[in-house]
């Protein structure tokens, strides 16, 4: 495990326990099934990303409440609802590093115990009877929802620019992970300047957060990743690190890699030579740069808070986003 | 057209074609695929039963404010969004007389569309800043979720009891009809008796509702629903014409009965042959008798308001139900 992450785990140490706590105890189905399919995608070991930041958004605004942990998993319900909508999207066969929830229960369990995970997080968001926090969790559920349509819209479009890219990953990745840190800053009953800090910080780590995801997908190992790679390029799904090195091609590289992304079932070789193309064109290179930007941005957001050892853990989060592995 | 039909029509004529502009206002969505998609469910002939339900509960309580219509909608889209799940989980081919959704635009737009409508849901709830009609939609989506899961599980039992199959009505129909009604009550500020005089017509309502639309299965013509007959049995779902035949069969129709239940392809005459049981059995009487005992105690739980015009469409809606063809 690299060292960055170690030395978080440790300072995270008791806010992780509480939220594992929490998800058992707030799931409450009363299907057995629920309770398996539920479990499958929520406890193969998340990294909780979701729900810690809104605990830490809350505290670093002075949050000293108990019902943190409890609201905080309506960030991971939902994260949970979309891995199971988007898995069955996508026909993925691997997440977490075990096999999809929709290949062993079916496509219908699937959709289903996304509904109800959908639910439960408006539940648990409505239980706070706060009306802003309840918004924050439906304005998240409106923009994923049509974050992933428009990337489905979006593949196999070999003339996807850079905004478009954005405009999807914005929806689909960042509103969750800023509508967590905003609903923290709610909850303590932060001001506006802190909450526009803690939106901030999370629009920015989000972005850089599915960009480095984007990338891992060509530059880390299937074991590592828990999910297969190349899977985005099989889909027809353009990230940034081919969009920027197609726009950079010369005209045969550029119908070289037209030919990779039309034809979903491309060999090892094949994948193998898209990658130096991707390193020979600055994709690689260019998305790396970018997401430290984006991971910059988000570091100088939590400045407005005095130093802590919340804003401490904020911060490094920002940055192990970036040397993540998995 | 039969003649109770075309009365209750004249008697909600304003609040149909007010219910049917508040649908397209309200589904903003920034795709075009999201708008056909969701205007492929919601713009096809729909009965608006929900929010109409809500907007006479919300008049019966005294109700005069210019938001009932915007409200109502997010019970509309509520049952759209299940709609395209259940199609996608059940696979049919039919909805309201035309191709169903996934089959057009695949499983994949019909997962999020119907993702974007449950959140459509949750946001117009929401927009009324009252906490109450808030559960009360994420409780809906709650138990319409498990209520469909808990029917995929008993998909193929055969030895499904009476209880299971309320059990299973109850959450996936009737709480959505009970909770249009109870929202209406809460938004015009009903006193608990009110209240609970609209929760119970919902419920029962809901019930009988659904007990007709089984029958329909078995009774209707295609051309009629809209949807393929027999196709509950098709897929192994067993509702109460069955239950209660089958409980009653003599072991050799029993035992025909459970070989046509297992087999998803059944001819033509098998269909009849089973028709005529469910006729010998009583299945279909039984279920009919329920149905009318579950409209008496709806028509009966309105009893505590004042005669009005609005009280008689409520009664009428549902005497309505148990002589409905679609």
């Amino acid at each position: 495990m690299n060292v960055k992450k170690q030395k978080i785990l440790v300072m995270v140490e008791d806010d992780l326990a509480g939220i594992e706590i929490a998800l058992k105890e707030n799931l409450n189905p009363y299907l057995e099934l629920v309770s398996e399919t539920a479990s499958h995608i929520l406890f193969s070991g998340g990294k909780r990303l979701r729900p810690l930041l809104m605990i830490l958004s809350a505290r670093i605004c002075g949050y000293n409440g108990d019902q943190d942990k409890k609201i905080s998993t309506s960030f991971e319900y939902l994260h949970a609802a979309t891995l199971l909508h988007d898995d069955l999207v996508d026909d993925a066969t691997l997440r977490r590093g075990r096999k999809a929830a929709h290949l062993i229960w079916g496509n219908s369990a699937a959709v289903l115990v996304g509904d109800f995970l959908l639910a439960r997080a408006g539940a648990i968001a409505t239980g706070t009877d706060i009306i802003e926090v309840i918004k924050v969790v439906t304005d998240i559920i409106e923009e994923m929802s049509q974050g992933e349509i428009h990337q489905l819209i979006n593949k196999g479009n070999i003339d996807l620019s850079e905004s478009d890219y954005f405009e999807v990953i914005k929806r689909k990745t960042a509103a969750l992970i800023q509508g967590a840190c905003h609903a923290g800053a709610i909850i303590a009953g932060a001001s506006e300047k802190e909450k526009a800090a803690l939106i901030e910080y999370g629009y920015m780590l989000g972005i850089a957060f599915q960009m480095i995801d984007d990338l891992l997908d060509y530059t880390a190992e299937t074991k590592d990743l828990g999910k297969e790679t190349g899977a985005d390029l099989r889909e027809g799904k353009l990230t940034l690190p081919v969009i920027y090195s197609l726009a950079k091609a010369n005209s045969s590289d550029h119908s070289w890699m037209k030919e990779i992304i039309k034809k979903s079932d491309f060999s090892v070789n094949e994948f193998e030579h898209l990658k130096t193309l991707l390193l020979k064109y600055g994709g690689i290179e260019y998305t790396e740069k970018l997401a430290e930007e984006y991971v910059a941005k988000a570091i100088d957001s939590v400045l407005i808070f005095k130093p802590s050892k919340t804003r401490d853990t904020l911060q490094m989060l920002a940055e192990y986003t970036l040397s993540r592995k998995e």
